[in-house]
């Protein structure tokens, strides 16, 4: 008997009709003759009126308080969905992220998952019941205090009980088909790619394709976890994301993807000194910011601005953590713009076509847009850009490489 | 340094302007320099509305799954409540009821409080935080489930806590001034009780006055936890409830108490045979449906009719266990009544005052109210009348005893 492990996000138990058809889709899969356990987050727009309403008691909600807060999203939407499938004849019980054996890490708002008991689950699922377990949240190893993963922590729930229930399949429901090969809402002719590698997922994930939690990708990658990207409004399938083995064609690009959700932060005539960056840095994650591109030019003199990208929402958090380190380490100050937006290239097969790089800030030149920050990686090229020309920098880079029928000239890779 | 549990209801944390007004009482009571813990319900009409969604998902949702639904209410008031203190400077921590020790039995719906373990909630104290537990709810100790206690267990929840701390006062905030003689909505000059004894106060409460569950009155009666009942929107002193030798005048009749809630079953024309009657109430009790009043009269041919009142919402499911057992013992039939109320005087001095009961018949016949079945006990006489006599009803027992300013000539009881 195979276990499936399945995934809905808020948009697919938005309201009681869509948990309904979902309670259908989980029921033919348990008549199938499958061990189904399912994650599930909070209904809808939940979490964002939690959200709003602790904005209204508190400026400064304690964050320990903010967690058990927001995971009652998820405790409203597993009981109703048990409820669903019981009105359908299918077993069901719901657990927890605690009952469920989720232990994580006391990082409030953010906690990594650390174990996986599921002792609860594998016996509900050897009592031939449908387990329904809330996604996003745990339990604190330390503490016992109620945690939260972080926004698309629900995606980490799935595969890591997949990971730990050694299932066949974990499959991530969400309201498009699968992976393309960029955001389909700004470039026409995007496609759907049907298969991708761990490690190019992890780069679009990372990048801004906001169809899976990076973590939940390592979590795939590190225990081998075949996941199944797939639309909660279909039976078609979507993206089989999986080891490189798996994959049948070599494709040098994978996709384009792109990020508005990041600020990009400069701190401002540092000293090059040895140890001043490592300071910096090592400042922020004592903070659990968590940053992304860094840049950094050494200048003639002696002087160098450091350059990184970081959720803007930290923003605040940061700015607060480096004024009196710039001051300290005599750097001239820290300026923060929000007006910014990454796009990244990836794909496997880039570290052996030299020159990609190339053609892609070409296209981006032809197109008009100014680079204001160059990282890369073996299997990605991101830059930042001005937040106006995010998207005609994305049409420019999927026509540059022909990812599918743009209507414009494509050339080959 | 005392300590004192104080509960606030739903209609007291009904929106966040409320709950900012409970934190204030919190924080005067901490700056007072006790050690508080809070027990709080879920807000406003929450629970209302988390049933309603239920019953949109699935004619009969499995009782497990709408215990783990329903505790989801309190977990947003507690933490909410507890991001309002921290607002006020005054650290807080909530818990929910298993993080808080409530221990129960495994019956959903209507658990029962089995043991307390409030570890986690003295260590918090002891830290100098006010410490916040979601009411209603607990964890079974058998299977590990969530629990919930039934309408009102937030109160059982307090008094427990209270027992299980050694807490000086269980004060009970609600939306009335206390204790009233009778209902103030219905008798205009019914006058709030300063102190009534644990007895009178189970019988108040079990026929029908509202302001406390009978389980927490049990609760404080065995434990010996001094109850205060007050408003949340005054701080003038309420109604407290203790032991006997705490009273400081013995009053015959402590009040009218009336209960709308209920329906009436009778069982037509049983044969009166040893052990017909023990066995149709232990297959109720297996059911776990509370009976309340019970009459039975022997009549000449060997058959006799056998009536109860219970909550009406337990009246289909009792049906479906008496109506094959009828038929069994060769009874005629079950009938049910929904249009009854249930009037009780409560006083424990009317034990050694003879006539009590006549007189109370008296004023009820004299007020032209029809009385369909009596039950009593040493401090207490109830009636079960037509639902729409149940004004008339408790008026005419409250002037006759003189309980109060009622604008109608009373009587020397």
């Amino acid at each position: 008997m195979a276990i499936v492990v399945q995934k809905y996000g808020g948009t697919s138990v938005g309201d009681v009709d869509r948990m309904k058809r979902v309670a259908d889709r989980i029921s033919r899969t348990h008549r199938d003759g499958n061990q189904v356990v399912v994650v599930v987050s909070a209904m809808g727009k939940t979490t964002d009126d939690l959200v709003t309403m602790a904005a209204r008691i508190s400026e400064r909600p304690p964050e320990r308080e903010l967690d058990i807060l927001l995971t009652s999203g998820e405790r409203i939407s597993m009981s109703l969905l048990a409820m669903a499938l019981h009105g359908r004849g299918v077993p069901a019980k719901s657990f927890t992220g605690s009952q469920a054996g989720i232990i994580t890490d006391a990082v409030h708002g953010k906690a990594r998952i650390v174990d996986i008991t599921p002792g609860r689950v594998q016996q509900a699922l050897d009592g031939g019941n449908v387990v329904i377990v809330a996604g996003f949240q745990g339990v604190s190893q330390d503490t016992k205090d109620i945690t939260t993963l972080g926004r698309g922590g629900s995606d980490t729930t799935a595969v890591a009980l997949a990971a730990s229930l050694g299932a066949d399949v974990c499959e991530i429901y969400t309201d498009v088909d699968g992976v393309f090969t960029a955001d389909p809402r700004i470039v026409l002719g995007a496609h759907k790619l049907d298969r991708i590698s761990y490690e190019e997922m992890l780069e679009m994930a990372a990048q801004g394709a906001g169809v899976l939690q990076v973590r939940s990708v390592e979590f795939g990658r590190n225990h081998d976890v075949r996941i199944h990207v797939r639309s909660s409004f279909s039976y078609a399938a979507g993206t089989w994301v999986g080891p490189k083995e798996d994959m049948v064609e070599d494709a040098i690009i994978s996709g384009v993807a792109h990020d508005t959700s990041e600020a990009k932060l400069t701190i401002q005539q540092v000293p090059d000194r040895p140890g001043v960056a490592a300071r910096l840095f090592s400042s922020l994650a004592e903070e659990n910011i968590n940053i992304d591109m860094i840049v950094q030019n050494v200048s003639a003199d002696g002087r160098t601005d450091i350059s990184f990208t970081l959720p803007r929402g930290d923003t605040l958090q940061a700015r607060g953590v480096l004024e009196p380190l710039a001051d300290e380490v005599g750097a001239a100050g820290v300026k923060v713009d929000e007006d910014i937006a990454k796009v990244s290239l990836v794909g496997a097969g880039m570290k052996t076509h030299p020159g990609v790089a190339a053609k892609m800030f070409g296209a981006l030149s032809a197109a008009g847009v100014n680079i204001e920050m160059i990282s890369t990686s073996t299997i990605r090229v991101s830059v930042v850009v001005a937040r106006n020309d995010v998207e005609t920098a994305v049409q420019a880079v999927h026509a540059v490489f022909g990812l599918g029928d743009d209507g414009l000239p494509a050339e080959e890779a």
